[in-house]
């Protein structure tokens, strides 16, 4: 009884949010969801090397090449040249350089929707010969029927359930072998490369450039925390211990001799909007110094971060780039950009123009 | 419906660590709590420096000058040894040498009661001028007439608000700051010393040791995340970001235009016992190779650390020396040793024979 005050708003903001989710999708899977279905055949290949170094040496050369020079850029770089500036007015020791970044749209894309959320559909597919039952199982059967527009219609009540079969109910280690799996051979509906190509070449420079500059950089998203985990290090340079995310309940426990984590059906935290400051005093215990979003789900982050004495920037990836990427912002489904647009001045956040501010997109188009 | 499976276990495990807590520490309190009322009245000195450094070079001279030579010291050298030797057989890469120490009891002292409780103790004392209520008001009435033996007799129903009056209801940053004046004020009842002079100079030596061969040193603790990260940094040389402990909810808030997260007075996670892999996995995502624990509830832990392939190590501080700290194990109601006494042989746990081992066991008795 004394310590159970907020019982009630243990699961109340995870159902909050999955059902946001859900519809939001709504509109955006009317239109793009045949082309998912169909090119999520993935085939055998290697995985992509997109990674960024962990050395701290500092080069001569342009640390952000892919970035046009101009406002943006030059915010960024003079940012870290007066925290980095000893004796400087606004020097901050290397232990406080905190960065958090968030990942969907904002360290990759995440169009025509969350690749987590194509992992789950693909993680449906991949089941069903071992569940039988699921012919005959909504929302399973609608899903397995191809009917992908009528199971995210259906919000929370067919979410849900697909979610929880597919990310929990196993060991963290057989989940993360299954997403590994997975990010090895997907291939991106439209895009027809791995999603892990699809990752932000600036931003990867900007990682490494921050790194190399005596800051933590720690990833800060709504997507789950061992889906990210399972590939983060390779692609970002970011180990496991600085990702957060939504997390699962777990349960440790002994089978067979083994000692095993199990990821239980429950949500333990929402890592999106006034949840990313409380993940960030969970894990990280300090308030960063530095934070990239892109978009709504973002700005409690960035209301945060950038709240406080001494020198602190907020950044937010706009989508302007709908020849390269994609773009959208205050209509989308996805990545919705609305609350962040009419604050980025007031707060002094630098808005990054996709399509202005980066030479390119991607990694694969280095030259 | 869909994700509240495990509501009931929300708070279920917090009760259950209070209520057991509360019990065990009937039998200590009988014999010392008078002590403890009379020395809490700390006065204003400088926090002493106990600080470990973070370099990375090797050194020629012992790195644990503290460590008799023997058994125990050589085992954790060997590891170490091994896992570090570039193209030997049990060779470690660097992002994969993640250590985990509990800290009562195993980086410092836990006797008579946990430091943390002392500092509960303290805050309602010194928080009871601004609740005038609390003169009626059980179990503040009884605890601030100096029956202090009669609150922690009444287990759960007294403990639960004690702690909730103390640890919640303000944002993390004012605790933060409670937390900072206590610690480099408040004096040990018997020691007389500052409770970070009460740390264990081996362990010291030993993040150190692992930290200059490219370990990352993480605490793991049945106590509050909060109160540890205050001074955890100072004292051990491990950063925020790599503290966990037992968690409150939190809450994201704006006050007068200010950005702040709120403790809440409800349990997230108890960090002990099974929580402790729970926590782990939470907060790195990967198994540790070596873990450092002195009671039972650092049992699942250390089970599951060295519970795997490849070289691991576990480790157990035995409080076997009566003269220079406390001894205790089976029958202690705190920081009882049983189940790792147990099994220690069978799983290959060196047990820390600290009276035999250490040559010292605080920093200010280095000559």
């Amino acid at each position: 009884m004394l310590i159970n005050t907020k019982k009630n708003t243990c699961f109340g903001n995870s159902l909050f949010f999955f059902v946001y989710q859900a519809i939001s999708l709504r509109l955006c899977l009317v239109i793009s969801f045949g082309l998912i279905i169909a090119g999520c055949a993935g085939n055998k290949t290697e995985v992509p090397v997109t990674s960024t170094d962990t050395t701290t040496t500092k080069g001569a050369t342009d640390p952000l090449p892919s970035w046009n020079d101009g406002q943006t850029k030059t915010a960024i770089t003079q940012f870290v040249e007066r925290v980095t500036k000893a004796g400087g007015a606004d020097f901050i020791a290397e232990k406080d350089r905190i960065a958090t970044f968030d990942n969907d749209g904002t360290l990759w894309s995440e169009q025509p929707l969350y690749f987590q959320f194509i992992f789950m559909l693909d993680r449906v597919k991949a089941m069903a010969p071992q569940h039988p039952e699921w012919k005959t199982k909504e929302p399973y059967k609608t899903l397995l029927k191809g009917d992908v527009k009528a199971v995210l219609a259906g919000g929370e009540k067919t979410l849900g359930p697909l979610l929880l079969a597919t990310h929990t109910g196993m060991t963290e280690s057989q989940f993360k072998s299954t997403v590994k799996d997975w990010i090895s051979n997907a291939t991106h509906p439209t895009k027809k490369k791995k999603y892990t190509d699809l990752v932000f070449q600036p931003m990867l420079e900007l990682l490494t450039y921050l790194r190399s500059n005596g800051f933590k950089t720690f990833i800060v998203s709504g997507g789950e925390i061992s889906f990210m985990r399972a590939w983060a290090e390779d692609v970002y340079g970011i180990p496991p211990y600085q990702v957060i995310g939504t997390e699962f309940k777990l349960k440790y426990d002994v089978k067979n001799d083994t000692a095993v984590v199990e990821r239980l059906p429950a949500i333990n935290h929402v890592d999106d909007g006034p949840g990313k400051p409380v993940g960030i005093q969970w894990n990280i215990g300090m308030k960063p110094i530095f934070a990239a979003g892109n978009s709504d789900g973002d700005y409690e982050m960035l209301r945060y971060v950038t709240n406080g004495t001494g020198p602190r920037m907020g950044i937010i990836v706009h989508h302007t780039d709908s020849t390269r990427e994609w773009s959208y912002d205050r209509k989308s489904s996805i990545g919705k950009l609305e609350r962040g647009l009419d604050d980025a001045a007031k707060y002094g956040w630098v808005l990054i123009d996709m399509q202005k501010d980066w030479k390119i997109i991607y990694p694969f188009e280095k030259k």
